[in-house]
């Protein structure tokens, strides 16, 4: 017999549609591919109904550990890898009760399936108020920082990041490299993009002779027709609908282009995006993410729009830029064991 | 005669009605408080889009400055700190082309009003696609960081972080001192908000006799009554309404408390908040941000609400520490001259 808690919340399994918890929500008992396992109380519980709420966020199983008297973070990273309904793992946790064991589960888990970690009590004062509320012991955040990177976890900066990163997983395949692509109609997002692309450790990729050519088919002005690609003003020629498809079409065949950033706007409503985003959703041969930049209730119109289809639609696109980092590491570590 | 750009997209006056952008919205021309100047061409247009379809966020001015051939970022500073519309100053750059004039007039604008700057071409990659976009030439971030820090300048890390920003600054006083509270449902949030403010150079707040004996009364476990103050179990006893008006009110209350993080949920609607809402508008002695966490829906309900109020409420509790430092950074140089 093992026992979760004490100060947990309870457990959601979807396939069964048992839940032990008074949290639970509708959207949040319908089967999907995410494993949560949190280190709290009511957190857990109102996190997996902020996810559960976003089309494609779906749960496999919920489990609060609470303060880990018994069941700990290596019991329920061991049984979520395991766990065939279980496409990625989420992990929020303030201290690791069994660090060896811990990093050893998560080497194995890792190999297997994305295993993303927001971890609490990084500074003394976090840890303090830790020590009340889980009764969590201090870890040195840059030893943690060090051991958990080995074992191909992947360290979410925040909720939202945490967000954004499952919708990837989620809805995109994996890049096949670290070089992206970016559409866009304004330089500036271009450019705050790239500084976070590349302080991410991602790069720009160098396009091709036929991708040049077929850019050149739609933007006439050379500088413009490298990456980034400014559809502006040259799209006035051929159209957004002509101009957009044959862009994103060349980049999507350019083996040297591993992952797409179209940066755009929100102003005319969502529509204008369809024919891409067909092209998009047919295509699923590397990620793509849209960002589109307009009045608060456009922006919500395309990023439902988009969500629909299953495309990842970022408020801003430097989410987009860390986003991409972070599958792009899952993919080295998946393929060579190492980071 | 002056001019503007190659590559703008016009000006915006809202004290006047005149704009010469085709990019206009309504709202844009909605008087407000906020001068916006960016070295741009659509992002500007998109962004004041953006920022004006929200509450409190109307413009005085927006520049597009383009590529600045003629009037550039000192010119364009210069004009929004002394124009008595303008309360606060955004700027969107690439580059300084006149640095030391530049960090002059930012000294004493800085003085008078808060400046804001998002810098894009902060890397080599960004710097090198900012080059054929407005044809800037690179400034090492590190030695940009520190001039712009000595000239009182607040840097922002995104476009939503500015967002934000600009909301704590349009609608809460500014705080007294770097200590701040912390009001929680859940133990794992208030964490994440403390490792964040500590990390922007915040502190928690240690409560004075007074507060902890108010707190007594509707908090009785002594560790939860302390900072930050956590409302689950014990509110059971007295309810929410008078358990979170208490809190609040001791809070306020307190001299040694800078500024006030409510996290709470967003499970059951906006109305259990009205009552500790409408306290934190009538006081208006420090800031206080809300944040409650639940499915997209309620959240978007709750942020309207509060925001109906003149109450910011963010999306992930993390991002108010980092305001409220923005904030005390300003109020820190305001007074003393030096950072």
């Amino acid at each position: 017999m093992r026992g979760f808690g004490p100060n947990t919340l309870g457990l959601v399994n979807t396939a069964t549609g048992l839940t032990t918890s008074y949290f639970a929500t509708k959207a949040m008992l319908k089967p999907g591919a995410i494993g949560v396992a949190a280190q709290s109380g009511i957190f857990v519980g109102a996190l997996l109904r902020y996810m559960s709420s976003m089309e494609g966020l779906e749960l496999s199983k919920g489990l609060g550990l609470g303060n880990k008297m018994d069941v700990n973070e290596c019991d329920a990273l061991e049984y979520l890898a395991r766990d065939d309904q279980t496409k990625i793992v989420v992990m929020y946790l303030e201290d690791l009760r069994e660090g060896r064991r811990f990093l050893d589960i998560a080497k194995r888990a890792t190999k297997e399936k994305p295993v993303l970690l927001l971890k609490g009590a990084r500074t003394a004062e976090g840890a303090r108020a830790s020590s009340s509320h889980t009764g969590s012991l201090a870890v040195e955040d840059s030893v943690l920082q060090g051991a958990i990177g080995q074992a191909g976890i992947l360290r979410m900066g925040s909720i939202e990041e945490l967000i954004w990163t499952l919708k990837g997983f989620r809805t995109m395949p994996l890049p096949k490299g670290n070089r992206i692509a970016i559409v866009t109609y304004s330089g500036a997002q271009a450019i705050l993009t790239i500084d976070e692309a590349v302080n991410s450790g991602l790069k720009m990729a160098t396009f091709l002779p036929p991708t040049l050519a077929k850019l050149s088919e739609v933007i006439a002005t050379p500088s413009k027709a490298s990456n980034p690609v400014d559809l502006f003003p040259d799209m006035m020629t051929h159209g957004f609908e002509r101009t957009s498809t044959k862009i994103m079409e060349a980049l999507l065949e350019d083996p040297g282009v591993s992952a797409i950033i179209f940066i755009s706007f929100a102003a005319t409503g969502p529509e204008p995006y369809g024919p891409v985003a067909s092209m998009v959703k047919e295509s699923a041969s590397k990620p793509v993410f849209f960002s589109l930049l307009g009045t608060r209730d456009d922006m919500e119109a395309c990023r439902s729009f988009l969500e629909g289809m299953g495309i990842p639609c970022v408020p801003f696109p430097e989410t987009a830029a860390r986003v991409i980092s972070h599958m792009w590491r899952y993919t080295t570590f998946k393929e060579q064991g190492e980071p």
